[in-house]
């Protein structure tokens, strides 16, 4: 035997040592929006996740964030271009989280973490493989990174040790020494990238809240629902007919349940897995006349189907050359990069369903799992790979589909399971098969660091109790939503909680001006409606924390506290909303405030300060505190969102001690007129009187601009 | 929103499509070996698997195979080299299964699987990720192919269907039609190489043994062990002394249990996780004084060590510019691809250990998992990167280390964590941290058709009954250890299975000539000593065939039946054993006989010919089947392996009515004298006479070969 192979190797290896500088590449900095730098490292592909997403900046919404400088760590990037790959290493200090790196189920802490960032159903594990495996990252330090590659990414979140690291960790001894750690400390996030170059975006603060802030608003600001999206949608047994799904709507009616939209399952179609995107005629013998039937009760239609074309879909043939090499469930994937392709497709979207006034999508099928979707090996005509068509094309369907509605000037909403940086304003929320509720509540979470949505979906239950917690829970979230296509399961089908169901789906309808306008904040803003307890500052939970940290100046850094512990089950809904889910077979919670005082939502009592607290709710409560001074504005309970122009009369609460303001946010909630000046921010204030009562005024809004306040009643939610 | 970054890839798309047809590569064949081929499809590598592993073929061992043509699939083959990556499709025909694929814990049909090749250490799902992901297969049509890359490989094996196939499966309706399946048919394995090319070695049988003979006489023939290597093993609790260990084997004496080698673990160095390679002084003061105390009483060193080096070792700064840019627990990588990485690291062991008499090693952590080891962004002097260096690292310590061995022609017989292609000639068996006793059997199958050894070790048991479970099945294995470092289990330490556990270590021991001249024909044949059912011809399991194999023709091609279904526990082990082990709460089981008569080994009783039977051997027994004519030499027990040149009596035992015939192999034991010639066949045979009895006969060793056996004494099993 000899080493013959390896001598070849090592003159390579002098050669290449000889040249390593070489291979150190230097990054091209672009400052490209307030606080948002774009790093050109090697020679970037053509096709990218921002390019894919189509995404345009909503400039307007830097204005609103503070004048910085480039974040420090931009001068510590490291980056190389070796044999066809990218290696960038982002540095890491010791008091550091990182958040994001897309949908994740089980964690909000990331890191130490190791992903491939792959799109994907989830297997179950936090691998990277995900519904949205966004290659953006957070840091606890108010910086955000993110990678603009279509391809799968390797992330070493805070894993691997160099060993000419300053910061090198010290070896120990496992046979005798109980320190010795499995995963000593290391200093870098390091990302490896499969092509010869990549573009990276660095993103300043000074808070992480800014830094998603940014993220959103460079990716188009955060999309902003019809009002109707808002409301409440039931999806129906597959193999549902017309006659069915009127009956469905009679039945929401009958039991005074709100009911916004319908969704229709597979059946709808005449073939589906693949798809033809055509009418079942014996199911649905007069499309245009059920859709416009259902128009006029005020209840939307939001069609299933994945994009998979049948052989027997009247656009087979056309598309044909328009798809990829390989099929799903045998049919021809559309190439969705390709303008013909995309045209074919949503051409017949428009002709079938937009153009007769069905109002959305459920896209499925488009994130996994290999077994079923296009293989690594497939090939596409647009000249992508399957690789970077498994990485956008929950982007593509989102974009082709939502470009037909924008077209229409009007607004959609609806659902998809796969998405990617650059999504932030794409009319679509996330869903999964996955059913686990406390991983649903991590997601929706996650979702925020991620400029992405996530329904924590109800399904079926085993218990009535169960059913009330998911429901509680999908009641605070973007789409409140019984998926009972299998099940066929009612918001009532449990009896001896009915009533309490009701109760919340009424209370979602109540809040529909709260939600509305905290979505305008995400869209102008970009700040997520659902997010992480580790965007908000002050921090104060004495439990948890380490003696180094307690040391720490919590008013110089209120976010220090947030570092150290982890926190996977509540989350903030909107700006004034703390939500602690309660999960089957719980009778009492944990809930960790933040520094402030904190009101009780129901009841307008003080519950604490910067603490931990425990909640004892019953089966027929879900914990959810508000912030001293919040301000939130309900209407009259209703069983459809507004239509345009509707008038709403308003209870506008206001809770603690403190005094109080809010921007209420006002359009047709329909069109995208908004983007032509349409709408309004009306100022709402809550202020102490001298003879210590509070008295509340709203303004009016500007000559021309909505107005669809009616009267304004007042409520002081905490007893004085 | 405008979609201008796709009229560059519709450009792009165009250009390829026009030079489409130049992008398909014509593969060039060389036939290797008699059977052999080997395809050339751009421009592969330098560095490969076979050439990382050094082996070289041994030519003489095709010549016991029949002439075979090029098999016919191998016109099928369609490469095309496209954007930096080769992407491979091997024909499937409908009736074909396929096996391989590296060493796979959960499945043996590997058929409509999806793999990610990549060394790893098994994370409970067959993913591709596993201590030895070999990219061969083998088809139940004999042939099989190998992909010679140190890349992580993305396998499609028979999922996936192209659109323009011949064979495209046609659409169904999900909606309505019962018969949709979600994994539709698939007429290829396909294969992603992300490099510019590859080496692809194609296989012919004419049987599945066949192909696997051929690869296995291609990386060099099976490893040929010392004859101690196949004797019992224990390891020892991680901090023990010499004293201790001595007193282990005192016990072991005292209590009449055979013992051939002695595992230390880690605590037998100074500092451990990283290593120091060095003895501890305090537990080990004199390590060549007790090195060769051991050897002296016949009990060899096997030493515990991972490669990573500890600041705190005498090679620290001598190798430290021949390591990787990564640390692994603050230890240093050894590049063993450099020369001087290599030399080294393997002088010190030479001087540490190999040279004052230690017998080999167990080479830990060179699998994974990716928390521990390099990341994927790791860089080496060689010029290899993190993925070669991921996908070979346990091929080079393994020969490495073997080539110590070789230097002072003496043989080694090891535990290693990792390996891949071309390691059948390597002295090493694999092992690993899981601990099911149903998917160690199903890897010691898995073991056979990717030319590694497996162990399905014993550690701890919860019951006696898994403690006798588990040492049954490794007694009827390539290494018979109980690896008691954490546990400190003794093979007593359930006293009331003490005496039937003794039973099957003697066993073990008298089955010493049987198991070593199985390894002689792994070494000069390629056949593995430890293999699937589906390599044996003749099954007929009417139980479980489809109507459509039923009506085939058996006799035509009896590797059918095994095709149909999977057997993952139950195995061959040698020439004629049968075993199939018991799981803890088993009672009884079924076994599956492969057509012909089949013979109980322990009674010689005739239990059945091409059926399913019901095994109910109680606790004290696992079932073990032999052919009709089966022949196995046995000698007398003993607490120790024969050493070089020792005689012994041997039991020849002969089962069932047919005609018998084996060829007994001998050499010295020990070294490599027998690639000079210094080895023995001899022809064993069992006829029976005119009066009905039987009459065995045995051969003499050719003249001045060894000569190891002394009395002979016959014993005919199966009463007439």
């Amino acid at each position: 035997m000899r080493y013959f192979n390896f001598k070849l190797i090592i003159s390579t290896a002098l050669f290449m040592a000889v040249l390593f500088p070489a291979f150190a590449v230097v990054i091209k900095w672009h400052n490209v929006e307030p606080g948002v730098w774009k790093g050109v490292v090697g020679t970037p592909e053509v096709y990218s996740l921002l390019g894919a997403s189509g995404c345009e900046p909503l400039k307007e919404g830097f204005d609103r964030l503070p004048e910085v400088n480039m974040p420090e760590m931009a001068s510590s990037i490291v980056c190389e271009v070796v044999n066809g790959k990218t290696y960038l290493r982002f540095p890491l200090e010791k008091k550091e989280q990182l958040y994001g790196f897309g949908l994740n189920f089980q964690t909000v802490h990331q890191r130490g973490k190791i992903f491939n960032l792959h799109v994907d159903h989830y297997g179950g594990k936090d691998t990277g493989r995900n519904h949205a495996p966004v290659p953006f990252y957070v840091s606890s330090k108010g910086y955000g990174v993110l990678i603009n590659s279509s391809r799968y990414l390797t992330v070493y979140a805070g894993s691997g040790a160099r060993k000419d690291s300053p910061n090198a960790p010290k070896a120990i001894d496992r046979n005798t020494d109980k320190s010795w750690k499995a995963r000593p400390y290391s200093d870098a996030v390091s990302v490896l990238v499969p092509a010869e170059g990549a573009e990276i975006y660095v993103f300043a603060g000074p808070t992480p809240m800014d830094v998603v802030r940014r993220y959103n608003l460079l990716c188009g600001g955060g999309t902003l629902p019809p009002r109707w999206g808002l409301g409440f949608t039931q999806r129906t047994k597959t193999l549902f007919t017309a006659a069915d799904v009127e009956a469905e709507a009679d039945a929401f009616e009958k039991n005074g349940f709100p009911l916004d939209f319908i969704g229709l399952e597979p059946g709808w179609q005449s073939k589906a897995y693949p798809c033809t995107f055509e009418w079942d005629s014996s199911r649905y013998p007069d499309p245009e006349g059920f859709v416009k039937k259902m128009l006029d009760r005020k209840i939307r239609l939001n069609l299933w189907t994945n994009p998979y074309v049948s052989p027997e879909s009247g656009i087979y043939d056309e598309i044909y050359p328009y798809s990829g090499s390989h099929t799903v469930w045998c049919g021809i994937v559309p190439d969705l990069a390709t303008d013909k392709g995309r045209e074919i497709w949503t051409d017949k979207l428009q002709k079938e369903h937009v153009g007769i006034g069905v109002s959305g999508y459920k896209i499925d099928e488009v994130d996994g799992y290999d077994h079923y979707l296009w293989p690594d090996v497939a090939t596409f005509p647009s000249g992508l790979d399957a690789e970077q068509m498994r990485q956008t094309y929950g982007l593509l369907v989102q974009r082709s589909t939502a470009d037909l509605y924008r077209a229409r000037n009007l607004r959609t909403y609806g659902l998809v399971r796969a998405s990617n940086a650059g999504a932030s304003s794409m009319p679509y929320v996330l869903y999964n098969d996955y059913y686990s509720h406390k991983d649903f509540i991590t997601a929706l979470i996650n979702s925020g660091f991620s400029g992405v949505l996530w329904t924590p979906e109800v399904r079926s239950s085993k218990s009535a109790e169960e059913w009330v917690r998911r429901f509680q829970s999908v009641v605070f979230s973007p789409m409140a939503m019984i998926n009972a296509w299998s099940s066929g399961t009612k918001p009532w089908s449990f009896p001896e909680v009915a009533d309490n169901i009701k109760e919340y789906a009424i209370l979602r309808m109540c809040m529909m001006p709260y939600w509305y306008t905290e979505f305008a904040r995400y869209h102008y803003d970009g700040i997520p409606p659902f997010r992480a307890m580790s965007l908000e500052p002050g921090f104060n939970y004495e439990d948890a924390m380490s003696t180094e940290i307690k040391s720490a100046n919590l008013d110089d850094n209120p976010y220090l506290e947030a570092v150290t512990k982890e926190i996977k089950d509540q989350y903030m809904a909107g700006e004034y909303l703390l939500v602690a889910p309660m999960f089957v077979g719980e009778t009492s919670r944990k809930v960790v405030l933040p520094k402030g005082d904190w009101y009780d939502f129901y009841t307008g009592e003080y519950v604490g300060n910067g603490q931990t607290i425990t909640a004892e709710p019953g089966l027929s409560g879900i914990p959810v505190y508000v912030r001293d001074g919040a301000i939130i504005p309900m209407m009259e309970p209703r069983l459809h969102a507004p239509g345009k122009g509707e008038k709403v009369n308003l209870e506008i609460r206001h809770y603690g001690k403190a005094n109080g303001a809010y921007r209420l946010y006002d359009d047709d909630g329909e069109t995208f007129d908004y983007e032509k000046g349409e709408y309004s921010w009306r100022d709402i204030k809550v202020v102490r009187q001298k003879d210590g009562t509070l008295k509340g005024v709203i303004s009016k809004p500007g000559k021309g601009k909505p107005d669809t306040v009616g009267k304004v009643t007042w409520k002081f939610m905490t007893k004085s």
